[in-house]
């Protein structure tokens, strides 16, 4: 499998995790998608606020490393769906622990408390 | 405890995830950190090519979060030290599952063939 990005040896496994997975709407992708295939106007309404820009994008990028599989079904007009590959759904209890960290944190710092309508955006 | 910065109750908890520790070197400084306190400088050798200017924003931001505690101690020169919160050390079976995840991911593309020197930035 060709991988679509570069992502450094000699950077710490970890980091390769935040580059592969940690855009901004990756995990979200990953996660709608660990529930089922899903049409590109399907995936684009259950992520919420992404532009069809942005959502192309991360798609390509995702299925650049092998984790997102992208078929195109012969029907007029075509149809089009995403998919995870195995891969992908190795990353099933990563976001299911980062669910479960991100819930705590905002239990542990009562976040919720002043929360904005939109998280920080990464650097 | 107060936060630092609003992470909407609106965002799923994989994303106020992603908000709290998904920043460029946030991980890789709690990963150093786990293993012990720090002064500033030895982290900044830990953690390799960061800024002052962005290690000193990403420790504020992760100190507002609740992750970090900076403690100064009374001596000439005064030493200043970073270690983790309770809440910083919750964030080690993460660690620990996303260089697990990294490491396979790395393995499973043959990403290392092409590795460039640097991760690609988050978006």
């Amino acid at each position: 499998m060709r991988s679509g990005t570069k992502h450094a040896l000699s950077v710490c496994p970890v980091e390769v995790t935040v580059s592969v997975v940690g855009g901004s709407w990756k995990l979200t992708i990953v996660q709608k998608l660990l529930r089922g295939a899903l049409r590109f106007g399907e995936l684009r309404r259950a992520v919420g606020d992404v532009t069809e820009r942005v959502l192309t994008r991360q798609l390509r990028e995702l299925e650049a490393d092998g984790l997102v599989h992208r078929e195109v079904f012969a029907e007029v007009p075509p149809r089009v769906e995403y998919s995870l590959t195995p891969l992908g759904e190795s990353a099933r209890p990563l976001v299911d622990l980062m669910e479960a960290w991100g819930r705590n944190w905002v239990q542990a710092t009562g976040a919720a408390a002043e929360a904005g309508p939109q998280a920080r955006p990464l650097e």
